[in-house]
């Protein structure tokens, strides 16, 4: 291990960047160290690498578990500015390690960073070298709250992983650390004392107050100008308040104040900085930015005559992340064919290509030139043109200057009408390079994904850099030039290719030569090769669920350039663990395929997808040592939770915030609790089974396991549970409280299960609406949209709970808030819901009036599916038109404001007489229906059909008697009223 | 710089040492990063290197001083055991480094480590590298209070101090720390600011609470048994103590209890590591002790005829300090001596030589065997040992038996007069290399210093290793074999030699082995060629003041084995600084030896001696620049104090403690002021200069140079308070307080300066004697016995001073100190300063009677020289022998216990009263004298002397009358009386 130290260090020290120390205080990260944190900023350039011993007391395991150390050992590396290249220099440090990087499958695969605690944030990958990843590698875009320009490359190696694959040891403690002497031998007695420390001896008293002293040194120096010492002791506040959260100690209120004031910080001493090495007129000198490329000559114009010819254009990139290169695809399409239509280009189809390394766009017979045209210059008018004498005024050889004619050239035209001077000015179509150049120059410039990062290139801005164009039009390149990037006729293949740049010869074999490199440019085909591949390979033990696993399946397509799928296997002891433990570590972590046998059954078999032409077998033995470490890992917590009390599980739910105001996970769990059984209670649905999920609900939160994979909340609680004695259905309870967990998924089957359901969504929804406020756009942290949808589909699943309605419910939850949630929050998330409930209905293909017109009941939407099913039902049905018709009818003579009630005594016309019998014989058989029932409502209501039509037919409503009218009136609203509760009849179109 | 580190650290790696990372909390040195502090502990091996960035807040300067930083770094190298070889290993890693050891004068010169806070020392040497420290080489011996088994070598690189040499860079900013980029560049604005925050930001009250939660921390970390945390617990208290010390915030009291607590601390955590790793069952294994080595088999018996040969015994240690060479050299004679006479074996003159790495005995004509010998064994007296019949008795047969003789052997001897049986033995002499053998083993198993250390051998301690040992006797070896060391006939000589070890032919050709390799073992030799060399060198511009710079001279001698003096030269400005700062540079810190012309002003040159053959130019170019840098330390620091006011320094006095229990020097110097004016006043000697002296003194040692170098204390004092605009004669008083220094040193010529210069030392000896107590055999760290030595020369050089008392200034002295000083304290001091002056006045030749007979006024110690003065004048002259005889005379017949005093109307006898009236006139004339003066008292006295001899010729003094005999005895005892206080005239031998 200590030669890879020293081996990377080289490395990079050949790299140009200099050789440091480790901070000399407690980081938790190489990115704390000031030689990242305050060099970052500023344009002064730097390029540094050293050994970080990361201490993350959270991490404290005694030294126990395989792969997790409260103190871990990053390389960092700080490239500043991007030299342009950083990934290939980075290849070129794992081969200095010794790693065969053709051999092995090394992969850039998305991952963001952020620090909120720094203020900082940038993009890039994980590396993953066979299924492992080994270094974070970030483009640094923010830090201390300031943009940073230049941008920084970030490159942190996480080397006890590293060497443990490289040596294939299973335990750190196992890695040889220098010849002869293991890892654990010379730190695994500082391990066991340091987790001692961290977990359970450290003085929570003594940490406190170290705290507040360094957070008012770090203020007092910040005063004072002094940005070095105030920045070590904010890392001295970072470490103690890691240690109070690693001894459970910190609250919720307290890790909120505490982020922020770090951040506060973290900022003034990032600004401090700043301005100090302006003052200190930047010792190490500023980075020029570069300088923009210039365009390649045009072709020179060919003497045959020129024939339309392909168009190709590619953007090179950096890995780009799935959903963003499906979406330049999509960007792509759109750009070039509106450029297109922009020129008088002639051309054939636009396809377009997205891998995650390259944009393609293919155009066939794209014409050799525009089409000539005529403009017509518009002078001034005739009138005004030529003096009386016939003479031209000065208006018109002022125009004629301008448009450089002679007078000889001026014609007459009709303009709206009006005579005016014209001149038409023949123009030639331009040479087709020319013009691709320019339309192309602007797809480029106007990329953009939805987060976009800089590089080195002081113009452009894309979710990663560009870093190449091939533009071709035939044979010839098209001079495209944007910012710092001047197309030629080089592509990049695959990195490990052996020839990874190549010269294409015309736009017509580009296609063909990535092909023949190995890049399959269509995702289309990638797909189909990696799913045959796939099933070639399990065949035909297993099968992998096509159909299930087309997310996942979708995202490897754009993961790969050159998909090579691998079958990998692993102990079938793990077929013990949960199925959704073991595929969300495939799945989520690693992107593997599962493979299922007929019944269903998890076979030990996984596929993964490689890229490229690698050693399969060292490929597959490395993704099986992975997926072995993490399946350790995760038996390693679940053995550690099951031998762990529900209750003790629970109690760590104190730790956990749910949000700043909201309180911890506890409360939250508190509430959810205290709300589904006053529910329960109200709709006569109390039971045992109800009263014990409450009280456990979301206790697997506390749980080593979940802590890990959060997608796991629920299947492992109800395991737990089980494991621990409770009934059955309890354990079920607990698991659906966390239903649905995405729009597709399963729902709560049980009663107390769907009502912990509703209950958890209620609190969420009811706090986060009076806290966060509701979502807006696409900005939804919290997903309570999902939330809401939850809701919906619960209720919707659960007959038994149709009397339940979900505004009252909301507002229960609202009063149990630690905040205030006011009337206008209520009546804003019980509109957002029922716009929610709207689309939804609307999804499913209902009819828009049907919709409108049982939206009335959205509080409680199993009652929407009801009416809404009477409706399908009724629609066309002569009673049910008839009496949609009376009721119609009679609301549209009553104004609006008229109340249902009248004097009977003043009705004395046979037919007003028969109508206020019938209309009382029906309501009084409608009574208060427990619940809405078209049918019945149609049936009973039914017999007012008639004697409505005779009293149309026979009485003048609008008596010149004002008692009288008002009597009449009073009694058709009090027909109109009769369905008023049930439907908006309003909007039902018949 | 960066590459310098990677290649020790490489070289080291490659000889098995383990790559760690520096501490992750500040630590003033790398020895404090558990990879030693704690490693160093119990059996296990370990090897390791390591980078330390080690953080002194004292020494901030802003990033301005050249060599000074507030975080410099250190590479650290710890091997454990000791592997025979180090210092060889060592000068491997310089050669990695790229520094040719040939060419440049490396030199290991003696330099013990210890550090209080730790409970840790060890012996070793700091490495020169043409006069430059590079590198702390250190043998552990003790670390947290406990004994190190094996013993750790312990190597630390200053690397910016390398760095700077080998890049030839003046300020440690332009080190080039990576291809261009300079250390300033990188770290200039840490270095400012940590300064900043070290000696002016740091909140004293917040780093005090740290001290104590750090503390409390450390505490309670051991007591849950967590020797790691601990210790980090411990450095931080440490870094805590260390700011509050730079920002002066760290009183007297704080300090003593502070080094207490963290002495307490670091022993326990170092008792928990050890018995931790002794639970782990030592993880790293346990070093197995070395072997004894078996001894050379016997040189076979040799046909020809044994002549005497000449015997060569070599005992090869790493190099010595010259007090310890020196002092071998005289135990060598006397072991080699004695032994040779516990044999029977004929030999001519003992010959020892001592180098740095050598102590050799050469014998000659050490004959090849002892004599043979006949023992006569004593059996029963003849009267017991044959019965009636003439037969053996039992007795005379167990003899016999027990001496393995016949009857026949047994024969009759006198043995004290007395008839016994006797048996003779006749026993042949051993042959020489056998008997040789015994007693060298007996030599080496001797050696001792007056300060041991233990390396890797199990048995052996010595002041440095030995590392191994060469006899022969004439061609033969001797098989001397102790411990792990085996003799043999190989030699060792200049490491940088084209051949280190040398074969010795025979015992004959040893010497001239060793000469013709460059070794001068003899040190008469090596003082010559220093002293000629450097004469020659520097003729015929200057000269070294050869009896002036002896002690140097001597050191030097023993600093080398090969001496090459070389001249160096300084640039003529720097003699603008004093000529004290510049020799005390040279000789303390360089070992240069100082030239200055016909006048006995400095040149700008010095003479410096290398070790072996040299490249001349390159070790002299290198000794230049590191008398440059300590010119310009010195220049530096010179000019700074001269920028600061006398208060400003005087206040920094309140930081530096003097004792715990005797307050600051601040304190301290009050005191001495107080009691100096206190003094001048009760002798009339008050004085504008010395109350204004008085206020001044000592407040050099606020200043930078003296906190640099102590031994100019005074001198810089009058150099600042002229500069300052003092008055000359305050400067010289100030100047003087400090005199005397040493034993010959220069005494106070003023009498302001001779008060302060006694008050100083009046304060010291009573405020110690009263605290720590007075010094007894060779311990006096505090040097209370020169302190008492300068009080005596400086009385005895003013005889304006004649009237003061010692004692009592004492008791005044005592009555200022901040504790008690008790009747028995003074009483007892004032007996060690009469058995001081005791002690003098007989190593200056006085005879010791009269020496006794004025020692009544050693208080007074001019008037002691006064009297012995007179003393050697009167003694033998008639006038003073009658006087004294007849002193004597009345002394001896006079009981002592007869008080002076008597009825003179008693007397009646014509001799009696002629006495009485005689003594009455001369008591009369004598008065009370001011000072005791012999000569009148002759002169006055004398005139008793013929009444006297009257007197007893015609009184008797012993009458009957008890009234009148009284009487005749109190006149008498009015004569004996009459030179009571003058001397103690019993003491004299006429």
């Amino acid at each position: 291990m200590q030669d890879a130290l020293a081996r990377l260090t080289a490395y990079w020290t050949a790299q140009g960047c200099l050789t440091v120390q480790p901070m000399n205080t407690e980081v938790g990260a190489g990115t704390l160290n000031p030689a990242t944190f305050l060099r970052v900023l500023g344009p002064e350039p730097w390029r540094v690498v050293y050994t970080e011993p990361s201490v993350r007391p959270d991490d404290s395991r005694y030294g126990e578990n395989p792969n997790r150390l409260q103190t871990h050992t990053q390389l960092q590396v700080i490239l500043k500015p991007d030299p342009g290249n950083p990934q290939e220099l980075y290849l070129g440090s794992l081969a200095a390690l010794g790693v065969d990087v053709n051999a092995h499958d090394v992969r850039f695969v998305e991952d963001n960073w952020a620090s909120p605690a720094l203020g900082a944030w940038g993009l890039g990958w994980e590396v993953w070298l066979d299924g492992l990843e080994i270094t974070q590698f970030t483009y640094f875009q923010q830090a201390g709250g300031l943009n940073l320009d230049p941008v920084s490359v970030e490159i942190t190696y996480g080397i006890e992983r590293i060497i443990m694959a490289l040596q294939d040891k299973h335990h750190f403690k196992e890695i040889e650390y220098a010849p002869g002497i293991s890892y654990g031998e010379v730190f695994g007695q500082t391990e066991y004392e340091m987790s001692r420390y961290y977990l359970d001896d450290a003085d929570v008293a003594a940490n406190r107050q170290l705290l507040e002293i360094y957070a008012a040194e770090a203020q007092r120096l910040i005063d004072a100008g002094l940005p070095v010492p105030a920045h070590t002791y904010v890392l001295k506040c970072s470490q103690a308040f890691n240690v109070l959260d690693s001894r459970g100690a910190v609250s919720t209120a307290d890790r909120a104040a505490e982020f922020a004031r770090m951040r506060r910080l973290a900022g003034d001493v990032a600004k401090l900085w700043v301005a100090r090495r302006d003052a200190l007129g930047h010792p190490l000198g500023q980075v020029e930015p570069l300088r923009p490329a210039i365009a390649p000559a045009l072709p020179a114009a060919r003497a045959e005559a020129a024939e339309p010819r392909t168009l190709v254009f590619e953007i090179g990139v950096e890995e780009l992340p799935p959903a963003e290169a499906r979406a330049a695809r999509g960007y792509l399409r759109r750009a070039v064919t509106e450029g297109l239509a922009a020129t008088r280009l002639t051309h054939d189809e636009v396809r377009v290509f997205a891998t995650p390394r390259r944009l393609v766009a293919v155009v066939g017979a794209v014409a050799a030139r525009e089409t000539d045209h005529v403009r017509v210059v518009k002078g001034p008018k005739v009138a005004a043109a030529y003096g009386p004498d016939g003479a031209p005024t000065k208006a018109l050889e002022g125009f004629l200057r301008g448009q450089g004619a002679s007078l000889d050239s001026a014609e007459e035209q009709d303009v709206n009408g009006v005579r005016h001077v014209v001149v038409k000015k023949h123009e030639a179509g331009g040479a087709a390079p020319a013009v691709l150049a320019g339309v192309l120059a602007k797809v480029v410039a106007g990329l953009r994904a939805s987060k976009n990062m800089r590089w080195n290139d002081p113009q452009l801005a894309f979710s990663r850099p560009v870093r190449w164009l091939t533009a071709l039009w035939g044979d010839d390149v098209v001079p495209v030039a944007v910012s710092t990037l001047a197309a030629g006729r080089t592509t990049r293949v695959l990195r490990t290719s052996a020839t990874p740049l190549v010269r294409i010869a015309s736009a017509e074999t580009f296609m063909e030569t990535l092909a023949v490199n190995g890049v399959v440019a269509d995702a289309e085909d990638r797909q189909e090769l990696i799913v045959t591949g796939a099933q070639d390979l399990v065949y035909p033990d297993g099968r992998v669920d096509v159909a299930g696993e087309a997310a996942l399946i979708d995202q490897i397509t754009y993961l790969v350039e050159a998909p090579t799928p691998l079958l990998g296997t692993f102990d079938e002891g793990y077929l013990a663990l949960p199925d959704a433990v073991l595929t969300t570590v495939m799945r989520k972590h690693q992107r593997y395929l599962p493979v299922r046998d007929a019944e269903g059954a998890l076979l030990p078999m996984f596929v993964t997808v490689a890229n490229g032409p690698v050693d399969v077998e060292l490929v597959r033995a490395g993704n099986e040592a992975v997926l072995r470490a993490r399946y350790e890992d995760a038996a390693f917590f679940y053995r550690a939770d099951r031998q762990t009390s529900l209750p003790a599980m629970r109690d760590r739910l104190a730790r956990l915030t749910f949000t700043d105001k909201l309180g911890s996970m506890a409360d939250r769990a508190a509430r959810i609790g205290g709300l589904a059984t006053e529910l329960a209670a109200s709709l006569a649905l109390a039971s045992p089974t109800l009263d014990r999920a409450a009280q456990l609900v979301k206790f697997d939160l506390g749980s080593q396991l979940v802590t890990e994979m959060t997608s796991l909340a629920g299947v492992m609680a109800r395991d737990y549970a089980e494991n621990a004695g409770e009934a059955p259905a309890v354990a079920q309870a607990v698991y659906e409280s966390e239903l649905p967990r995405h729009t597709a998924d399963e729902l709560p089957a049980s009663v107390p299960g769907a009502l912990l359901s509703l209950a958890d969504r209620l609190d969420l929804v009811a706090g986060l609406a009076a806290t966060v406020g509701l979502p807006t756009g696409s900005s939804d942290p919290f997903a309570v949209r999902r939330a809401v949808l939850g809701l919906l589909a619960v209720h919707r699943a659960h007959p038994a709970l149709a009397r339940l309605s979900l505004i009252d419910a909301l507002a229960a939850a609202g009063a149990r808030q630690p905040v205030a949630v006011s009337e206008e929050v209520l009546l804003a998330a019980r509109e957002f819901l029922a716009r929610r409930l709207e689309q939804a209905l609307v999804e499913e293909g209902n009819p828009v009036d049907r919709i409108r017109a049982v939206l009335v009941h959205h509080a409680r939407p199993s009652i929407v599916d009801t009416l809404l099913a009477q409706l399908a039902d009724l629609t066309g049905r002569d009673e049910f038109v008839q009496v949609a018709e009376a009721l119609q009818r009679a609301r549209r003579i009553v104004p609006e404001s008229t109340p249902a009630g009248y004097d009977p005594s003043l009705l004395k016309e046979p037919a007003e007489v028969t109508l206020h019998e019938a209309v009382t014989a029906v309501s009084g058989e409608l009574g208060t229906a427990a619940e809405p029932d078209l049918f019945r409502f149609t049936t009973v209501a039914g017999r007012l059909v008639a004697p409505l039509a005779t009293f149309f037919d026979e009485v003048f409503v609008m008596a010149d008697d004002p008692a009288l009218r008002a009597a009449r009136l009073g009694l058709l609203a009090t027909v109109r009223d009769l369905g008023a509760g049930l439907l908006d009849w309003s909007q039902l179109r018949l």
